[in-house]
């Protein structure tokens, strides 16, 4: 793996038994709206991390606006992988080691306040802060493409053909480390305020969630879904 | 509204009797790989900006990396709206008039193939290039908010308070021109090469849907929810 940025200034706490480790908080992971939301708390962010499907990566697009591009995501310890074809317009850029952003978000629920003002959304969220770097080791690259195939049901890498030389030849791994991040979270009820509680209207939330329904077939696999996604 | 950039280079197809108008491709939103899944058709552009709860948006960090930060969204015609406290970076670097870049993504299944490297996602994703305008037209400002507001739960507006001219104040609106914008779209089983077919492996879907719970009152709120949300 290369590593473009050894001398980064931000570290997590590497206490060994502290399992809640934190992050350094940094000029941008600083959380200076609503702070009481936030979290530095490694197992915290790693959590909503991992309950993401994709991710959003910003990268700089010159002198115009950046790029933010979604893409599937998985975490191993204190680092973050995304993958893509090497002919992608991302991964390229990715590649040479530039400084990104990469931002996940989980919509937990609609927060339904007496005031139109006070009318929010429940959500974890996390941005990463991070030198993208190209994951050249044969054995890091196919862990990360493993793990990525394992985020979608565990053990599907043993239930599939892993990759070939051709394939791994055209598909680049990119890691960012976890180490300057935040979480934002908001959770529960509306609050509205003290002059609008007996207002007339209804306050609550509605929850959403992404939600699995039941495995659906090839029409040209003539066998049935492992017992893991039924 | 403010009109930082009134001789943009794109433009929507304007012919009035033309209900599918495509919006014209450019250098940052053509799409080079895997080209059939994008799309400039702007009635599938608005459709998965208006399903999807949040967007992703990136703004310019200077000489590092830009801040990709989630929020809630609202499109209006072919304008894209978002808001937050006049207070937050965000929305304080939006107002500037910067050039952002706007992302939204839903994720409808994970496909499961017989070979690793064709594993995928099936997801709708949208990005939106442009000029932040500060919007300061007070109707242009308050329409937007309770469309916000409406996105949560159709009508909402009329039942609940509306915001006072305080609130208005601490409240800034963010409109985007959706001009420059791609889809991009997979959807559909696994496409396995040929010589895998007949491999002794499961192939096909698990479809993800962001689904909405039951409404829950809020324990200081002795009124049920509305007919709409139950």
């Amino acid at each position: 793996m290369t590593r473009a940025n050894e001398t980064r200034q931000t570290s997590v706490t590497s206490d060994p038994n502290d399992s809640a480790a934190t992050l350094a908080i940094t000029d941008r992971t600083k959380l200076r709206r609503l702070p009481k939301r936030g979290s530095y708390d490694a197992a915290v962010v790693h959590a909503i991390l991992d309950e993401a499907l994709v991710c959003h990566i910003g990268f700089a697009g010159g002198e115009r606006a950046p790029f933010v591009i979604p893409t599937t995501h998985v975490r191993i310890d204190d680092c973050l992988y995304v993958h893509g074809s090497a002919a992608s317009h991302m991964l390229r850029s990715l590649a040479e080691g530039v400084e990104i952003c990469v931002t996940v978000t989980l919509i937990d629920g609609l927060v339904f306040a007496r005031s139109a003002f006070h009318h929010s959304v429940n959500y974890r969220s996390v941005v990463v802060f991070g030198t993208a770097m190209l994951v050249e080791d044969a054995a890091a690259k196919r862990r990360a493409l493993d793990a990525l195939i394992d985020k979608l049901s565990p053990n599907r890498t043993a239930a599939c053909r892993g990759p070939n030389e051709k394939e791994l030849l055209a598909t680049k791994v990119i890691a960012v480390p976890i180490l300057e991040a935040s979480a934002k979270i908001r959770t529960g009820p509306p609050i509205d305020d003290a002059e609008d509680m007996a207002l007339p209207y209804w306050a609550g939330i509605v929850p959403v969630q992404l939600a699995r329904g039941l495995p659906r077939t090839a029409a040209d696999c003539d066998r049935g879904p492992p017992a893991d996604l039924r």
